[in-house]
This record gives structure tokens, C-alpha cells and sequence, in this order.
């Protein structure tokens, strides 16, 4: 079993620890903070006096901070950052001779070292397969390449996606709430419906992958506008705030000015992309 | 068999036509240009001269129109418009001694007739009630009450959850395209993350029910303020616009500095829902 350290003592970093330490690693662990590391202590982790006492005799050290700090010498860095700064910081390490590997933490802190939980890593090919048992009992594992940045894109992208959720979610919620009725009641129609929405996602994802947005359309973005004008309208009626519908709003609209009004919706990331 | 006109013949009406013609019922049909009702006349329907003649001998009346223009006897409203749009309506077919349900079509027009297609009701019990075998060979119905505007208003509370899903989709996909990758590989990343964050809105919705944001807190608005800095920070470096995470950014930041940082992210929707 590996001499694992963790450095950052949040809930992600305390889960991390302790998911390590049932896995029968040797664990020592730092944090700013040190009552953070008592609970920890108790279950049989060292706790380091620095980061650099951490990382001393450590074969795999585990970045888990809010902000990027420190380094290592094999260095897993689980920071939610972006590909710039997983670049840099990599950069950085790989000037002290020392691997790097960037991961991305697809899971609330609870579903570490459980069923579910996902870490997407990217950089070092050679540390991922040094410590691939010690880092695979944490969460499944999937390993994007050797590009540094990758992980944190990915990353950030799934958050993007996820957000979106929320973002509907929470203006359908305004919706429903304001007209006098239960969140909860609504769900039981939201849930199957962004079920089934969701099932339209692979054939927008290869219309954004052909840049074909205009092939085997149903609702177009001509209709689709008049959908969203009605929502803002519903919304102002129900004097709720159109803050998480005018994007979709203002873009679909501005992709019909365009005269691309028998496009697909996957055809409005022409809009937001970067321009080739 | 019921005798059944259908009003307005885009993709969405002739669905609505050819399925009740299929299940045997008496179809009469009138579009605005009449080469539209030339298919369904092939396959039995008769065409009607004006909306008049349609709705002249008809048991029940289906408006399938873009805009509001007409009405009749028993008149089921299948428009897009807002729960006032639907009111109104109801209001003025109320006083010409008819009676008014309306719909909310949550389904493609291909899916019209199959499984899985679902259209919501509000308005009349005894016009449902009177036409429910012809109103269910169309979709599974659901029935919302007698307000006319309900089925309106959960209509568009379903399709903003859409739009932002849709939202979230498409930000993440500029990311990952503007890198390079594919964004077809990348849903077989995005939908699992998906699914599983759809679990967590079930909490999400008791939250926002019982106003108790601030209860078993995962990841609270403070930690998530941080990730979409983050995100809005990597949308820069790719050169990506920023529009469709810019609210929540936006938001939850507001949130945070109103002394809401250990909040869930439910309590953004404070925000925007109408002001008791």
C-alpha cells in the first residue's frame, strides 16, 4: 500500500482521506487549519506539520485546496481549476522534475470511494498508471489524455451542463411556486420530461459536430422563438424574473435574424463558440 | 367516433389529424393554406371551407394555431401561449356559451399517437371528461384543474427546464469543441452527469417548498460561486461567450453577498420568483 498525502482538509479532501485510509493506505494529511485534521487523526492518519513535511516521504500527494498553492513530486492535483491554470501549474511542476497529473472531481464529497463518483484525470500517463489502485479507490477513474488542461475542461464543461439544469430547473420553479402550486407535486411531469429531452442530446451533439444544424429538424429555431417569447411573456405575468431564460431568448432570436430560422437549437453555439 | 375538427395544420395539427383519423373518428380540417390539408384529405379527412365550416357540425374543435384567432363549441386550445393568453380565451369563449379546455402539447409532432408523447389539460372537467377517449388516442393527457391557465403555465415551466438543460448543453459543448474535441465522445460523459444530477433536484424542489435552503448542504452557493468564476474564467481562455452561465454566475454571487454563502443552490431561485 502507497504513502499517501493530502493536502486541503474540505470535505472533498476529507473524504478523500478517509476513503484512503479504509483502503488501508498510509495516509498523512495537512491543512491550514489543523482542527480540520483531528477527525482524520482518529482514524489513523498522520498529520503533517507543512505541506513540504506532507509531501517529505510521500510517494503520491493528493492537491485538493481552493486555490493552487503548492507541489510535489508525484502530484495529483484535484483543484477545480481551469485548463490554464492546470497548464501552468503543470508547467511548474514538471519544471521541479517532478509528474503531474490533473483531475477533476465529478461528485459531491459523501460519494468518494463509493458507487457513482467519478475523477476525470489528464497529464502524466506514467504517474496515473503508478498509482492507478491507489487513485481508482477514490472513484472510478478516466484517464483524457496527456494534455494537462483536458480534465479541468472537461470538467468545467460537465458543471456548464449541469447548471443549465439548475438554471431551468430553477426558472420553472419560479414559474410553479409563483402561481400558487408545489415544487415537489411539479417534478413528477419535470423529471420524466428533461428525461425524455434529454434523449435528443446525441443528435444535436453530431449536428455540432458536422456544424449540419439545419439537417432532419422538427422543431425549428423560427418556432422555438416563439416558445421562448412566450415564456418571457408568462413570466412577466407571473412577475418572475427572466433571468435564466434570456440568453436562450435573445440568441435564438438572433440566429432567426441571421435567416438560419429552419436550424436545429444546436445551431445557437454558432453564436457562442470560438470563431475558427 | 366522435366528429372532430382540427384548426391550424403545421407539423404539430396534421400529427394531431392523421392520429385521430387513424383511431377511426370523423376528421374535418382547415389551414390557413389549404395545400396543407391535401395529405390528410388523401388519407379521409374532409376539408373545410373556413373555420366556420369546421367547427359548424363538429362534437369538438382543436385549435392547433400559432397565434389566437378563433373559436367554437367545445374547444380544446392545443396553442402555445401564456397561462393570461389561455384565460382570456377561456373568458371569451365562456361568454359565447361554450366550453374551453386547454392543452399543452409536451411532444414532438412525431410522436403524436405514440408512447411517451403527453399532453397537459386544464380548464373544462366536463369537456375532458366528455372527449377523453378521443383526447387520449392523441397522448397520454394529464388533467391540472379547471384554472385554463394552468396547463399553459406547467407547459412553459416544463420547456424553460428544456431550455436550460438545452443551455447547459450547448455551453459545454463551446467549451469542448472550441479544444478541439468531439462533442459526441463528450456525451458519454455529459448524459450519465447528468442523470445523476437530476437526482438531486427531487431535495432541490422540498428546498424551494419549504424555504429551508440552508438545510444538508453538499455543495453550498459560496463553494459553487467559486466553480463558476472558474467556469467563466475557462470560457475566456477558449474564447467562448460566456451568455449562458453568465445569470447563474451573476446570481449566486448576488446570493453569496446577501449572507446566503452556506445556502443550497435552490435559494437563487429567491432571486427571481414573484415577491409575496
Amino acid at each position: 500500500m502507497s504513502k499517501i498525502s493530502v493536502l486541503g482538509l474540505g470535505a472533498m479532501g476529507s473524504a478523500l482521506a478517509a476513503t484512503l485510509l479504509r483502503n488501508g493506505h498510509s495516509v498523512t494529511v495537512w491543512n491550514r487549519t489543523p482542527a480540520r485534521a483531528e477527525p482524520l487523526a482518529a482514524a489513523g492518519a498522520r498529520i503533517a506539520a507543512s505541506p513540504a513535511d506532507a509531501m517529505a516521504d510521500a510517494d503520491l500527494t493528493i492537491l485538493c485546496v481552493v486555490d493552487y498553492a503548492l507541489a510535489g513530486r508525484d502530484l495529483v492535483n484535484l483543484t477545480n481549476g481551469t485548463p490554464r491554470d492546470a497548464q501552468e501549474l503543470a508547467d511548474w511542476v514538471a519544471a521541479k522534475g517532478a509528474a503531474y497529473l490533473d483531475g477533476g472531481i465529478m461528485a459531491i464529497p459523501p460519494m468518494i470511494g463509493e458507487a457513482g463518483a467519478l475523477i476525470l484525470y489528464s497529464g502524466s500517463t506514467a504517474l496515473f498508471e503508478r498509482h492507478k489502485p491507489s487513485l481508482l479507490a477514490l472513484a472510478e477513474g478516466r484517464f483524457l489524455g496527456e494534455d494537462p488542461g483536458r480534465a479541468a475542461l472537461y470538467d468545467l464543461a460537465l458543471l456548464s451542463g449541469m447548471y443549465g439544469l439548475f438554471s431551468g430547473f430553477l426558472h420553472a420553479g419560479a414559474l410553479v411556486v409563483s402561481s400558487g402550486a408545489g415544487m415537489s407535486d411539479f417534478l413528477t411531469l419535470l423529471l420524466p420530461w428533461l428525461e425524455a429531452m434529454s434523449g435528443t442530446l446525441p443528435d444535436l451533439a453530431g449536428k455540432i459536430d458536422s456544424g449540419l444544424h439545419d439537417r432532419n429538424v422538427v422543431s425549428n429555431l423560427a418556432m422555438q422563438a416563439i416558445a421562448l417569447e412566450n415564456i418571457v411573456r408568462a413570466s412577466r405575468e407571473q412577475n418572475v424574473a427572466p433571468d435564466f431564460i434570456n440568453a436562450m431568448r435573445r440568441l435564438t432570436a438572433m440566429r432567426v435574424d441571421q435567416g438560419h430560422g429552419g436550424d436545429d437549437i444546436s445551431g445557437v453555439i454558432e453564436l457562442i463558440r470560438r470563431l475558427e
